[in-house]
């Protein structure tokens, strides 16, 4: 009835086989428990979009590399991938080596892998940037495995892949490849893939959001969307204005130099990942005034209510010359540190009555015949259009085309977050769309409301869990020409409630949901739906995967689910 | 305007009162961003039942014990507040040290810290141990405290009590200890307040039971409640049945010895906790089947519907002598190991389908012209009464007595938790009662369903946040004699999406508010309602003095909000 049966006696040929390294080794049951999870797809996650496997059980304890390309990024990865991710080991996994679809005996070894990159340059990380790969294991003797890729990041999600591929098996005390011969095509559904990080509302250690960098490239996403400025702390250390960290932030330490910065630029772009830096202006921007009072209005006005949608209040006061000027240093500082095309000009949850009640902008509202509507339009326009300047595209916050009705040029990318119905709203206008619905795919809600006084005395709702973020079809209601507007989606973690201490449970394995989503689609090669249903077959091993890689990611369900998945998820009666 | 200013001036003073320690010292600013968080009662988490305190500062950097008594838990105590907890530093703190309410100068330093313990013979803890405690602390220029309590354990809670007065400035570079002289009187207003954990949905390594355990103690729980055994996996490692780990456990790597246990409950007991086992039966008891197959009906039965509420299927076989051999040996081994007074026989949430379709009790009961709940009531009695056998006061989950109407000795003490009505109905019915309400006191609800196919796709709801489950009032619609039942309570945390990864995140510091209201109460000693705007000023400091002690307690609001409570709680419009 149970897997362990065919273990044991799979056990039993193998010992036969590899005797000599078995000598001494204590047959212990490794799992104690009984382990039902049968494989219908490779756990490999994201699923890839075509691939073939066959039988066959290859060696893979020493695995070589074969490559004659001068690449950095590549050489780096290797090492990694052989230094710290290949040969991981758990002797007692919850979920176990998979044998009942590939021989229990061994018949050969992955000796080789070779690379081959069209281009070998230090290609730019676009949206254009072709991600895909090819990769071959056969099933020889002394087999020599092939990775092909256009360039540098489509060979980085082809070690991913082959990383995924290889289990450790206690019983045979060797790491494995099961299934071969592979042949794998592979390449992403959407192009940006993201996630966003405040380090705002809490502060973060470079070594977390590294962490969270790394995790994220082994989900294959590709966009860390750096929410770093907000009105609770302003922890850039600003070489023009070094003031508003010196005031704004929480302390001496709690601050990224442009040194700083840059070091994270660079190791994400070793893993294939961009960094797109967000200023968060002129809402949400009360930090900006303790180092330079001038440039914001209604700042720690108490009470807050009327002010701004959550505490403390303060808005950039958009009447003054000295915050465009300060603006635009933050912004060129940022052009410098971050090479990326794309930058986040935000524009989001602004109260207008913070600058109507402000005396010297009302003044300046009635000697200019304005409202503040068109001033605060007039402000948004010119920080996208200093942007642009730069040669970056702007993303806006969905408010900007869907609340504020402000026409932003159509190479503007738009980032929904206010409900599922700013999809429609922001293609329908034709801007192109990241995606990011707070009733779907946001990994910070659920906890209750903090900014209320102090907190509802209601249970919280709204938690997405993971199949509800996997189920988020983006597509829903969309003309075709809409859905070819959406470049890609991202999931967000805002942070009032978040910090070192839990982030990283909270983000993963729920963000993976969306990587899925955002590198495989909704629909094998074949047409057929994904369905959660399989998904959490491979969603489980995916989750153990990276707890071995030391990743907190966080449980799914019981732990004898992620033993015997099919005993917990059944159809109801 | 802001305190900044306050302590800058304050540093002027100090400084020229400590020159010898502040020479060499870099003056930077410490906290950046402003810090207002007004006092208005002691940081002290609970708050004491009577305390007194006045404006001294005194100097706290070498603090000797005076004693004579010779309890090894007392000196224990000593080492282990001295070494890992008194002494502790954070020069970035987010919550600043306090000067608004103390002397900015420094007039004098405690000492020494007389202890007097009327007893200090080493008492059982239990429901009517007295632990309670007077801590003086006069402002002298060579301050001698004292602590005087009935047993080592009030002396544990006056030791407590001590190291939360106690705060490092790092502006002085010392600790100090503020508003002194100090005249704190504290007892706990019940007698029980306890943690449920849940080691077989999950395991836990011993290391963070211990951790969990000790943070208990600092927050002045006593009541470790081990929910070990569960459907799920079985880690204990009988004596008598040691197939029941061997083929139960997740792995041979997944258990607890006899020996492991007992290292808990001496853990537990020097920090004044007793510890509670479970023997979770005849319901959730699938685990005990993969060891000893006759003793458990429907086991894994496919679809689960219809045979338990959450898989895998699978009770303890009511009609046959193996299970009550078994169990009675479980209760055996586990009374050896717990010498505490209480013992948890659960009881709950059985599914009687699951035996009235098992051939081997459908034959019994028609052999013995029984109904289902018959036999069920007679092998819940039964063990219950062998439990009382050894001595032991039986706690049953409230079905006992509300659903399954069970009549049970008057002294069995009822767990309610399957909503906030069950504190009625048990406590009507004349049991004394532990209180742990799913919709206010439950930490592991409010994340989806995850005993769905696989999930439901609607948000998740429920979350009881930090308010919810401190404004909770146990007493509601209770009459005083009803009220006087109520012998505490427990925040409880089941362990279906919580492991090793998010568990202390996920308890702390919610759970803080359930010891707040177990061990202060609901009113001060004039009668005034404490109030969760009181309370989140010092839930604040109590968190992140919590973290700096290794505790992941999780934020409960943004950064700003730790340095500026009132800015972000302010009454609504």
């Amino acid at each position: 009835m149970y897997f362990i049966n065919t273990l044991s006696s799979a056990l039993i040929v193998i010992s036969a086989v590899w005797t000599t390294s078995v000598i001494g080794v204590e047959q212990v049951s490794i799992n104690s428990l009984p382990a039902v999870n049968p494989v219908k797809q490779p756990w490999i996650w994201p699923l890839p979009q075509h691939w073939d496997r066959g039988q066959k059980t290859l060696d893979a304890s020493h695995i070589g590399f074969d490559y004659s390309h001068h690449n950095s990024i590549l050489s780096k990865a290797i090492k990694r991938y052989t230094d710290d991710i290949f040969y991981l080991k758990d002797d007692y996994p919850m979920v176990p080596y998979n044998w009942s679809t590939t021989d229990s005996k061994i018949t050969g070894q992955l000796r080789t892998v070779k690379i081959i990159l069209d281009n070998a340059d230090d290609t730019k990380l676009d949206l254009d940037t072709d991600e895909s790969y090819e990769l071959t294991i056969p099933s020889g003797n002394k087999a020599r495995a092939t990775l092909k890729a256009k360039n540098v990041y489509g060979a980085l999600h082809g070690l991913e892949t082959l990383s995924q591929i290889i289990q450790w098996s206690p019983e045979n005390r060797r790491h494995l490849i099961p299934n071969a011969p592979w042949s794998i095509k592979d390449k992403p559904k959407y192009a940006y893939r993201g996630l966003l990080m405040d380090t705002s509302r809490h502060y973060y250690p470079l070594e977390d959001i590294k962490k969270t960098i790394e995790t994220m490239a082994w989900n294959k996403m590709n966009a860390f969307h750096w929410h770093m400025l907000d009105s609770t702390s302003f922890p850039y250390e600003s070489k023009a204005y070094p003031e508003l960290s010196k005031k704004g932030a929480y302390s001496p330490k709690h601050v990224y130099s442009a040194e700083d910065l840059a070091e994270i630029v660079q190791f994400a772009k070793e893993r294939g990942v961009r960094v797109i830096p967000e200023i968060e202006a002129p809402g949400h921007s009360t930090s900006w005034g303790y180092g330079i009072p001038e440039i914001v209005s209604c700042r720690d006005k108490v009470p807050y209510f009327g002010y701004t949608v959550q505490p403390p209040s303060g808005q950039l006061n958009i009447a003054s010359n000295k915050t465009k000027e300060v603006v635009h240093a933050i912004v060129d500082e940022f052009v410098d540190i971050f090479p990326d095309s794309f930058f986040h000009a935000s524009g989001d949850e602004v109260v207008y009555d913070c600058w109507s009640n402000d005396t010297e902008i009302a003044k300046y509202l009635k000697d200019n015949d304005m409202t503040v509507q068109e001033l605060f339009s007039d402000f948004v326009l010119e920080m996208q259009d200093y942007i642009r300047s730069k040669n970056r595209t702007v993303i806006a916050w969905q408010e900007s085309v869907l609340e504020y009705n402000l026409t932003l040029p159509k190479n503007t990318v738009i980032q929904t977050w206010d409900g599922s119905d700013g999809v429609k709203g922001a293609t329908e206008k034709g801007y192109r769309t990241i995606v990011s619905s707070n009733n779907y795919w946001y990994l910070d809600v659920g906890f209750g409301k903090p900014r209320s006084n102090p907190y509802p005395d209601v249970a919280g709702a709204g938690f997405n869990h993971w199949n509800r973020m996997y189920s988020y079809d983006m597509r829903a209601n969309l003309t075709s020409s809409e859905i070819e507007l959406i470049i890609g989606g991202e999931a967000a973690v805002f942070g009032e409630l978040i910090d070192h201490t839990n982030f990283e449970s909270r983000i993963w394995p729920r963000a993976s949901t969306v990587a899925h989503v955002l590198w495989s689609g909704y629909e094998n090669p074949e047409g057929e739906k994904l369905t959660s249903e399989d998904a959490i077959l491979r969603l489980f091993p995916w989750r153990e995967r990276m707890l071995l890689r030391g990743t907190m990611a966080s449980p799914l369900n019981q732990g004898f689910c992620t033993r015997n998945p099919l005993d917990c998820f059944q159809p109801p009666e």
